[in-house]
């Protein structure tokens, strides 16, 4: 192959590899949280569109493509981090909703944050809680009777 | 039973009720972290004895006695959550350990902290590898050939 | 007493002891906070009914039952701690009126949280003198003449 | 002079350099925010005159006034250690348009917004991002056409 | 009094004004923490002299100086915002310190600590009893017989 | 072209472009921070070396070659949020020297530090202080006479 096809090929690849990642992660992201690409574009679209992408890429095409734990652990993970974090409302309520997407139960979700109490105190453990509360709500999940 | 009966039995059972608590929750502790009662009360007991208590009656006699979810998802929950906080160093080499005790992999205790990177930032994550790496070389425990 | 004895008797005296700390910390929750265990129960009971028992058993029961510490220096520290976890919204408001349920005066309070910009920053210490600003206007304070 | 010109002028001094700092910081706050110091006083006067204070004297009298450092460059560093905060929505919201006001384009504040998402995580750097763009809005920036 | 006589005064004015408060805050750094200027001087003086005259005058000579609480409550206050910043381990050594210099008990301090488990999570409590710990015995202070 | 070649460039690509990322991000790595590619894989080699390569391609590939804001903004934004995050030691002490090597001057460095006080208190600014001093001294830069 001469250099300009070299190059050319170069740019080719370059271009299909960032699809790659754009589309496996926008994939990922549906299956996980239930939204799609275009809604997280519609809300960054205008200020930040790269974010939305690096969003696609790295934390959806990348980080939960991976194997090595399976989803239902990872999200239940990801809600005791966001309960640690504490200042984390909009993400927590997606993926309380994520957990539950991916297999968790609702009293799986309860049992991770009621157990960060002990490591984020029992204010964001309290907060979460009302968050998964209203999640439970919305999506019609009752409590198991005791 | 008379008035004074009564009231022996109550204080009687307030003392058995603390023993239940305090032992289920030591036993749990070892079972989960390795550790002995008596090494918690080894580091606590001059300074703030009530406190390596509430540890073992609350921590682990309530919270990581309760059913509802599995050891091993609530370790890497506990990882993910500490990682998050930024600042738990030391509890975070004990329950990378408690996660391994639980049944973890080593490579399912590097992906959730890897994944934290996506909520606590790069540097939280860094960190906490670093201690991971410690606590795998302590255990004599390779990484799995790639 | 013979083992069949025994047991029933420790089976009782465990309902007997949950019963004692519940009953202390909801009676502790509505001296400090002013809030009944109903209201609580009435937030949490259909998301995590144990973590309003958490809250009264370990939270008023074990905590805030301790001698050692008169309840007004506890409160003033308490405000002082949500200030500087800054995230803690609503417990900040909840604390603040504890505060100020127990002896503190409306200055102490402020004290406290301007004291704490030199340890989180002026934004936290902003936010707790807007939502303390709140809870003055409810139960109608007013600043003291300069 | 005599003792009694001196103490005379020494408490004289004191109320004239409180003044100096106090207006020239209620200068360069409103050089920065675009808010005058009756507004941050109006919001603070009935709860905590004493703090409107520091703000102009030290927040703006003190730091804000000191040289060694462009306005640009401090308003930039001041958006990416409240994107870091994690809490300081108001602030952030505040200092966004501090950056904008001394110089700053609306493209570093996203630059600077994003690059945060690699030490302090994704959700506080998309919170951020969410603030921004109503910030954008109001003051009807449009994003450059890519 | 003619312009230049007035511009030589307010020129003098703010040098005694800094001085005041330069001076007033270096006396209640030492009363409060039993740490002479000078140290703090040395710790900062080659890299930034003017934080170090920001702590004295800002810190121990605007904050620190102000009445409506007394300093026991003050330093308490201190202790339980820095056991919930989390990463606080140099302040927080000082100032347990500080807490028992003003009249503070050993067991005073420990129960603010434990306290703030119930708002930071266990594993901030936790570090700061272990420097408690430290302060105590650098003092010969015993725990007191149970 | 036919479906086999199509394949084949495919996969071509995927890896044609990973190396493109992972190069150009290594590059920055060592142009702002001057560690080569292999010190940090050195460190995190045998614990978590996609986290290396996520460092490489996402933090310095992705983020650190943006356009749209110069270096020494840049670094100097990422030691304000680093200031901030309170934990972020190990981070703080490489980015301190990153900031320099882009071209930012010592004082600059420490008039963001103490401009951070503002945000996240007197603590997190001087521990960065301490750190900034280790910096200075290891590269020999003596503070300019004032």
């Amino acid at each position: 192959m001469d250099d300009q096809a070299d190059a050319t090929n170069s740019s080719n690849a370059a271009v299909a590899e960032d699809t790659d990642r754009l589309l496996r992660g926008q994939a990922r992201l549906a299956e996980i949280t239930g939204r799609s690409g275009q809604e997280v574009m519609a809300a960054l679209g205008d200020v930040a569109p790269d974010f939305a992408r690096y969003i696609f890429e790295f934390g959806y095409g990348d980080i939960y493509s991976r194997p090595g734990l399976d989803l239902r652990a990872r999200m239940l993970a990801t809600v005791a981090g966001l309960v640690c974090l504490g200042h984390a409302a909009r993400e927590l309520r997606v993926h309380i909703g994520s957990a539950l997407n991916v297999g968790a139960t609702r009293e799986e979700v309860v049992e991770v944050i009621m157990q960060m109490a002990l490591y984020a105190g029992f204010p964001a453990a309290l907060d979460a809680l009302m968050i998964a509360k209203e999640v439970f709500a919305d999506r019609g999940l009752a409590a198991k009777a005791d």
